[in-house]
């Protein structure tokens, strides 16, 4: 079992968002304890909230069971908040903040198995800091066992000296906890009920209070502000970072990479400073990513390019050849072997092998053919200020520069579109279509402008 | 008062600008220090200005006094040069040098206090250095007050084991500055005369010498090449950023993010990755800013975004969606709920409320109505090669794609500017304009293009 | 001479391609290694590749010799294989590992002196760790030369207290090395020949065997994994921005600026965060280079700005304004003074001198003179399909906003092609060409399109 702290208002924060659902590495910092939590095979996991984080569960919906803490009255009230869902369960019950992101599987895994083996009441998550001022200090006793936890202003000099520190995460024998949650008071400076009581209560009744230690000390990161929300993020990013390049993805520059927690990276990708990569997105192998790329839940086929641009729901197939500076919208589909080129946007359409959109062209709501040639500056008109409507392309269709294809229309297989067109009516396959006036030059009449544009200017002074 | 020495050549910056104006977060050095100063309530600031320093007084005008030093003779020298505007005041003057970015008016306080309550003729700002190889070290005495400053070469090894060193940062008592100033020689090694050197005559004189140490060693930092200037830009941006981000901005990443000095930012507003903010920018609440999106002397509303976009005195209203891949140049100006896509260029335009300019278009010298819709690819043509000219587009105006308004022209309320037409006349409210050629299609004339093309093709081999 | 080891298969690079040629700073490692002993002049330097290396050889070509490892039997195996080349050499011989990209000639030039004023029989470079785990330790005697050198296996307590460690990289006296390498087993363990045990040889036989240590610990990187690969560009990365910064380049943000190692680049240049510079690229003085720009193989004028823009062999003259989000391709020769705005495209084109080309245009295979000015939306349809063509532009030509030049075609000096023209014939000197319709205004009939958007609208509910 698992119970998540929830419901702390999260004050220094200064957001209108409840604090556990600020993201770390693109995913709400609940959410990475919950994805924690259940990876350790916790069956059943409540989370506390509090007023006003209906949107906690709607974030979180059916992973977990809620209790409602009302009023703010310490750790220990909110534990017990738990106590008419989780109150008769046996074995052994993880209590685990929401703010605190970076705690691993691993390392509660290894909690776990450290609590049961040695039969432990309690087993306190610790972590060794140089400077571990203001945190709770672990007064161990010879045998290892926890004597108790002192806080800062309650220390005496010897205790205040130690590193060793609670991070707030611990492990309970469940039936243990609950009986101890029964004994506690809010007989206290701050009129709170604290969760430490229970460990104390413990003790007392010489049950055994263990101890395990983290030596990444990132998992002890509680976010209280952004400051704190940053550097969880960077530690999230590094690690994420870390375990890609052991994959064998290069990434030039980690510090400068911001990969999703659920990112999916081939390996001999390349991924270039800048580049942003999130939500439930897929990149193949030998790929090239970035520099300034952000993907957004999306498919990246293997040995494609995709630099300067930004991709959102698309799908890429392989050896694409996307950007610079191409903007893919939800709904487009691109076959094998597709180029997207330079200033070019694309949205809900679906693109057959090989055919090419180089430059300066906008796509929208449209089937193309494969080995297709989209001229530069052509342009699906697909909207006539209310409604959207679509355009067909056939298969080895050239679109010529700058034309315009006013949906719905069709342009059959093979067909050719003159540049410079405007195209209101089908054409059929092999067809030639032309909708542009003759040239025309009027000898010497440049001159005539210039004087003209002339004139203006010096009457203009 | 204050005096700042900026008269040094900055030999080592090996640049044509003058040292002191090399900015740091957008805003030159000397400013940071004079802010700083002034800050504290310095009702008279005196900048020591060298040859060739037109640039600092045309930089800083009339926020400060000016006093020449000729000849570079040592920062005793520079101070002297003071005493003509200076000589004759009764109180604490602060001496900081202007390459000296990252001292902050709070430790100008605390030193100002400190020296004044402890009737201190003289109080050195110093920090204390892990390694303080090339600093004056700071020798105390047992009452704490300052022995005296020992040089890198005439130290003892006792003494140059001292970690708190001389910051180059003073408090002075204005007189007694003064009448020590009128001492000093320049019998040594480099013919210069040492301001430190008044230090000690005051010293022997019986004066108290006080010390006051920072506990940010950035403080300590002044610029002399531009690798101490990069590390000084990376220690006020990290200062900038905690600032914004304790008030209750998200910043993703904030080492690649880049504030100056006197950007407002409003809270819940998340910055991404290279986002640039520079000048008297305003960005309100819940916006999304970036990444890779730089924005300069602009004002962006509240429940805005702008990503991958480039803006320069452009105005955004409330709840505007920009770029990505959008160029906002001086004079744009965007009622509230307006949308601007990729690859669309603004400039010296107003946009009313809720209008769309969604992709690949530019518009300049404009006025938009509300409620517009500016087709894809459609363009102000507002140069004829020497003038520029005005486009008026009312309220409810659709413009289609591919299409040229020649400026100056005038669309009126609810008119329709079909796809493709260059408009070179002014179209009434709600008429239809349209210059286009109608369709042609030739039946299998694209295999006669394809057989023409395959023969050049074959010609060239 | 130099031998360097670079047979190593990498397998944790987990890559398909060979681990000394995965680039740091865009130059594969075994590259940098080749530079670094070639400038400490070493006249023959000899590579041990192992199978399937032939891509290494195809790398460095000419400038090495190669001698092939075909079976990976440890270090002392592989420098055999280089016997048949310089078995019979006299002098100094460096041996080094081709996956240690940091090491710089400064510190082989040092270690030669070192080796060879002392007569030493093998100089090890060393460096000290504060962890040195995992490292052989080297064990000093009394007069400083090196009695044995421990692995981590093998040491005792004090041994592995020992902080300065082998990094792998050694001066040999040529005949002794080969000498000793006769006397090598593979009497141990891993059943390898191994090239310390040397080093054990020429001890036992009386020979000196001295150490140099670095400080810089970087130099020590050996890249097994995408980790290290990743260190060691970072350590690549702010060495090259160090050196460029102190020859008088401004760099905002030198962890963010990616500077490859051939780079040449002028005082007084500023480089914004994001920028990529690779290859043989030459940015001259006084130049605003990025942010988010990308560089490769291409020269910028002195004076010029680019801006969140990609360059790939491309000239920019003096005093050049290329950007925002422009895309210079291969074969684009700017002269002085060029406007390149936003959402251009450039590709084997010539542009002459003043020229602008400010927005949304493709000029593909032209020709451009000077004084030219591209109209927005302007584009050179250069491909039919199957064949590209030239378009070619004289001096002082104004093209109209969204026209087409339909290639091979040529506009003469003076000339004046009008908005929205599709030109497919030649147009001479001062003509003004035009290929448009005229517009027509229909009264009120933009209610009726309006009524008719809005019946198939409600239709479709």
């Amino acid at each position: 079992m698992a119970i998540i702290l929830a419901a702390g208002k999260g004050k220094r924060m200064k957001s209108k968002l409840y604090k556990v659902l600020h993201p770390v590495c693109g995913k709400p910092m609940v959410g990475h304890v919950l994805d924690a939590v259940q990876q350790v095979q916790c069956e059943r996991s409540v989370v506390i909230v509090g007023h006003g984080a209906e949107a906690v569960q709607a974030y979180l919906g059916d992973r977990a069971e809620y209790a409602l803490q009302s009023e703010q009255l310490g750790t220990g009230h909110a534990i017990q908040q738990a106590e008419s869902l989780l109150g008769t369960e046996q074995g052994t019950t993880i209590i685990i903040c929401g703010d605190t992101p970076l705690v691993t599987p691993e390392t509660l895994e290894n909690i776990i198995a450290n609590h049961e083996s040695q039969g432990a009441a309690v087993t306190i998550l610790t972590a060794s800091m140089t400077d571990p001022t203001g945190y709770g200090r672990i007064i161990r006793g010879a045998d290892g066992s926890v004597q108790k936890i002192v806080e800062q202003k309650e220390g005496t000099p010897e205790e205040l000296a130690v590193q060793e520190i609670n991070t707030g995460t611990y492990c309970f024998d469940n039936s243990k906890l609950f009986q101890a949650l029964s004994q506690i008071t809010n007989d206290n400076a701050q009129q709170e009920y604290y969760l430490t009581d229970c460990i104390k209560i413990l003790r007392e009744q010489g049950e055994m209070v263990a101890a395990y230690e983290t030596f990444d000390l990132a998992e002890s990161i509680g976010v209280n502000d952004r400051l704190a929300l940053s550097e969880a993020e960077g530690f999230m990013r590094a690690r994420l970072a870390k375990k890609h390049m052991l994959n064998g993805v290069t990434i030039i520059d980690p510090s400068a990479t911001y990969i999703g927690a659920d990112v999916v990276i081939g390996s001999d990708t390349v991924l270039y400073p800048g580049t942003i990569l999130n939500g439930h997105t897929v990149i193949g192998e030998d790929c090239i990513i970035g520099p300034n790329t952000e993907i957004v839940d999306s498919t990246i086929g293997h040995g494609s390019t995709v630099r300067q641009s930004i991709l959102s729901e698309a799908e890429v197939g392989a050896e694409g050849n996307i950007g610079p500076f191409a903007y893919l919208r939800p709904g487009t589909k691109l076959s094998d072997q597709v180029k997207v080129g330079d200033f070019v946007e694309l949205k809900n359409v679906t693109v057959g092998q090989g055919s090419k959109i180089p430059h300066l062209s906008y796509v929208g709501d449209a089937v193309v053919g494969s080995g297709v040639n989209i001229g530069c500056g052509a342009i699906t008109a697909n909207y006539d200020g209310l409604n959207k409507a679509i355009t067909e392309i056939g298969d080895n269709v050239f679109i010529g520069s700058n034309s315009n294809l006013i949906a719905p229309v069709r342009v059959g297989d093979g067909a050719y579109v003159v540049a410079g067109s405007t195209i209101t009516q089908d054409v059929e396959a092999n067809d030639m279509a032309i909708a542009r006036q003759r040239q025309e030059n009027k000898s010497g009449y440049a001159e005539k402008i210039r004087a003209k544009a002339k004139a203006i200017h010096d009457e203009k002074k």
